[in-house]
């Protein structure tokens, strides 16, 4: 993995979980806040932690943030700051620019003004916990609507059975990817393998059809 | 999928995403909140919606929340509410209570007076934005520390290549469990499968074989 | 002149009086504040003067505002909503939408999202009136940059003069286009006209030689 | 044009555009303000920026402002403050004081105390918005009530007819003054000259006839 | 004594003293305010108490303002409204009216806008209590600067002489006009009158003088 | 007169006009005020003006509050710290406590822990207000209830008589004790004084024959 | 025990603790308060629970507050109120006040103003923490000062000892009271009594024979 | 007694308390507030004063706190704060953790995250306060419920009886364990002694008992 250059603004519970994040996995992270607070708490794990306001262009350009590649705009509560700053960031000619929003016609305008990724940290894992309370769905990818690959504790129902015995395929159009069976990972497992109590799946299906295999 | 009933208290950003998705599963929806703005605006997506106060005992008892099976504390900012209605729930003998906390002491505090699962939204996303802006991976699920489903753009140096040519089990241990080719899914693609522009490959491997596969 | 049909949204200073004057024309006017007082003051005055609060859709489709033909957002202090809702009024799909800036940032965000015509009152007045102080300008048309209608009381050196002596083409590039000379207006002086004090001039000029012209 | 002197307390966006337009037309200017940010969002742009408080007599005589011949108070939403300070610059003997003001009724009390020229830029610009907003008018002199030079787009029924045949004056009472044609400014048009699409003209008419002129 | 008709605005402390004394001396008094507790306070002891703001000039003119021959101002903290609602009265044409100022800032503005007499509560009790504490003046009237009528305690070194003995005007130009023994009054005390332990003295005189009197 | 010694704790409208007249009349005194503008305001005027928090005992003590003899508790809008600070003035010992009482329940309470003079500035100014608005009075000093000295314009039919003819004492029971005549004072008029037009008088008399007198 | 009656004025956490005591012993109990949500919170288990504000005597008057003996003033935070208060239950002529100070100075207020019994909570709670936390002490009642009556949890020494061997009023001029030994109690245990691990001692002594005996 | 060593957090008045009596009776303690002035007000009078965030678990550190046996917890109006730092404290290990709660669920939630002793001064001076006022009862140790230890004022029908003649064990099951005559303490009484007026007694008695004995 190549190693990249990103810039943080706004150094909240979001913005300051994905700087440190990205540092961990080795980056160069930039992060702001006017906040001395924010800025101290994560002013040793990453690269350059700054107090600025990045409201005013000119502290921005003394920052050097117009070389950046990948900005993410991490703040949330100020719908306006949010807003203005992620235009001066495209403005500035950044290439990619992730920004936070907070409703969707917030992230309408966030469009509008060209910027690249958007996301609504409440509302996704709002979506995320509903999922796993209806379903003993433990986290999922959702590849196209209503068809997912979804981590499930196994049923009751298929203990003691071989994969062949279930035949999941037949039954739900369901795909077993992998066996997750306490530390260990098995990739692609064959038709003998046995389901034990506490193995958790990885599944291949529809959304209607795991929650058959559910019932 | 069995029908079940849940409560959900605080219908914030959060808290209405879960009580909107769990709606739209199909379940039984009690959402609650003492802000009249935010009940109207779920109001006709879920099957009760009411304007009360949950630090009042008597109004959570005359609305019967103790007899739900399952609770989600979505109150954000005020951690005091969120701390002592939660208490009042599992006081209550409710039986799954999950919360949204803030901090990881916030958190802590919940784990000790024994809220069942807790969620950390903005955190958690901030992780996950940072890991797809790090390796272009659009999704992923983290099955243990450091090995992972991961779901990316397949890497140009693949293209028109089979998997058996590519081989990558062998040189990084690495394997495709599924190949998502515009709308079609193909879920356990055969050696003679040939990558082509823009196919999403769903890869299981460690976080450091994934790393180098996609140098 | 066709009468036409407007909403104006945001009833403060700015926008009241949009809505009077248009209305004063004989215009149909629709405004809408969510403030009591700001509607009171102007709805025996206009067509239609409602209490709404503009944010919410629901609220903006029961009042029709999706029929007009041109909207004007007079909201000021509130960046968020002035920027939030100029979106919802162009993804309405109404054809012409003005709005009042604050900023200049702020007006690129309301042009990237589609607003028609930009107005900066604070901004705008404060160019005319320094104009007016520093050349005793009365009022001014700006044709291209640095190059303008002015309308100017005659300089006293002008007095008793006929615009043949004077002969301002030649000296200053200049044109007088109209007189006016009490409640009487002269709309195209002959060379024979001659300049009486209290006359107030109507004049094309480059700015650089209305400046000499003034000496 | 005779290079003056002025000062410009209240460096909000009405008073730093009043201060930046007349320091670019070459004039010395002393702007303050008691908000830093304010002060020094002009500081490199106008010939003195200083951080004071004006309702403190102290201070503004220390800064000489009794010096000055003209002084602009763009202070606004204090009104109380911008009262007594536009009292005190008349008592200390200023010729020229202008301020802005907020409603019909402060107007008055300004009008009272001595203020030479009162603005009401979010009114003012109101007017003219609604006025381009009826009849296309780009923009306007008002010379007396109901009669006023007038700049619009050439209407689609003037296209590649002559000024002769047009006939403005017989049939509209309106004259001619100037066409701008791109770029290209043509002062006094003859008879010849001919409309063609996207010409601009600088007409003047009474009001009503501009109406019948446009229909 | 002739029964008059008084509307007083602002019922705070100032205010209602000025209300309920002029009820007490048999006049008609209308009171006004916006705050509810303040009209309360004194509805059973004026001819009319009515809860209004008087900012409004229509719920002036609802109320018959323009109909009073006197008016007094008795908002305080809110100069703004002060000053605003002073000027509304003179602009109706309401012969006399009185205000309480802030400041002599504040004092200037009134008396520029026609208020006819102009009060300051708290700056001339404060003159009054230094006067007593100075000198063990009592209370006086000031009838020139440097002049007074006071009424102070007999200083010690009086007791038991007569005033002819004493003979205050030719030692300290000063008369005796009255002295106040008791309950009882004697208005123009002779010579032979002896002065008493406890008399109060009701004397004439410069305040230098009067400072070496009471030494 | 003897110089002494004042503290004045709290310098608002009120303290500071105490201060100022006392330095005026030549009295040491000493100003207290935890804002510094109010401090600052009255530094150069009186003998010393210090920024402090009255409510913190050790504060007073090193200022040495303790040895003074008379102190003036101005603070108003804070009527606890006013309370607080009287009692202990009291408490160290202080002969003579003044202090400004903002309603009757509060003078009470300044009774009650020993204050020596309590001033209602509002209170008291409204009544002199109401005084002169109901009867023409200047000014007046009550020297038991409804019995006064006061000053009031000579009414017109006095005119051009003689204090004789009048016989104001048969008549009215009014004793005429000074005439202010311009700058002139009369103290002890004769009864062949002739009134003249604009004289003031000082009359000794009933509130109810003043009244009669007057009409 | 007689009946009484009690009114309880404030109805925070001090004051319904009061309330709800006496109530519970068996006493008639007025409670007020301005608080809605506290009243309601006591309403079904006090004899009377209204929403007044005490500040207004009228309100006081018609709910009989001045025909109770025994009044408790709870008002915590806003002092001036406590002491209005507290000032206007004298007046009326209750003969027993008990009032909740914040401060020593505050106490002395009260004092001054007839308030018969003065409660400091948080300072009070806090001296017994501090005892029990230094000493073992579980409870204590101090008769005069350095001379108690303290509830201990016998010392290990002390086990399985009687009291005459222990002898403690020779060695530390400590007398034992009372022993608790579990749900027994023992009044005044004899010489021969032993003492066992778990028992409760009530011992009167010095404060410092006590310590002494403690280590 | 040991000397022990203890950290108070927040020192309000009921932090401020517990300080100051430990430092009186010879422990150190360390005492912490955010807040300079509270800091300020016990510095000399305790072994350590510190500003500093309890919240910041690295300026804990910095200050030792997790070497300290005892801690005290007196914040009291944020309860979150309160919250949060007492799991610190437990999570750091310190053995023995009391803190003040406001409301019995506050206290739930205290109790378990661990808090070893959980204080609650409003309600617990308020049951002091109605067992006092109910039954003339100066002092209490409640030895368990309804058997109590009580410090009374001996009713006025035991006065100039012996103990013997009154019987008290007999009649009321009641034992008089002391008696304190003005200054002097009695420990045990014997039967001979006779009860004088102003003896204060301490009897054991359950408190049914003891409200018949007062009768």
């Amino acid at each position: 993995m190549k190693q990249k250059e990103f810039v943080v603004i706004g150094l909240g519970r979001f913005g300051s979980s994905v700087a440190l994040n990205l540092a961990a996995m080795g980056h160069e992270v930039l992060g702001i806040d006017k906040d001395p607070e924010l800025v101290q708490a994560v002013a040793d794990k990453i690269t350059h932690a700054v107090i600025a306001d990045c409201r005013d262009e000119k502290q921005m350009n003394a920052l050097g943030v117009r070389n950046f590649e990948t900005a993410v705009v991490g703040i949330g509560d100020d719908i306006q700051a949010n807003i203005l700053i992620s235009l001066m960031l495209k403005d500035m000619g950044i290439p990619f620019v992730a920004a936070k929003a907070q409703t969707a016609l917030h992230g309408r305008v966030l469009e509008k003004i060209g910027v690249d990724q958007i996301v609504y940290p409440e509302k996704d894992m709002g979506a995320r916990l509903a999922q796993s309370l209806s379903s003993n769905v433990l986290d999922f990818i959702e590849l196209v609507p209503g068809y997912s690959i979804v981590e499930i504790v196994a049923p009751s129902k298929f203990r003691r059975k071989s994969l062949k015995t279930l035949d999941l395929r037949a039954r739900y159009k369901a795909t077993v990817l992998t066996i997750k069976r306490g530390a260990e990972i098995i990739p692609a497992p064959g038709g003998d393998e046995i389901i034990q109590e506490g193995d958790v799946l990885v599944i291949l299906a529809e959304n209607d059809d795991l929650s058959k295999l559910q019932e």
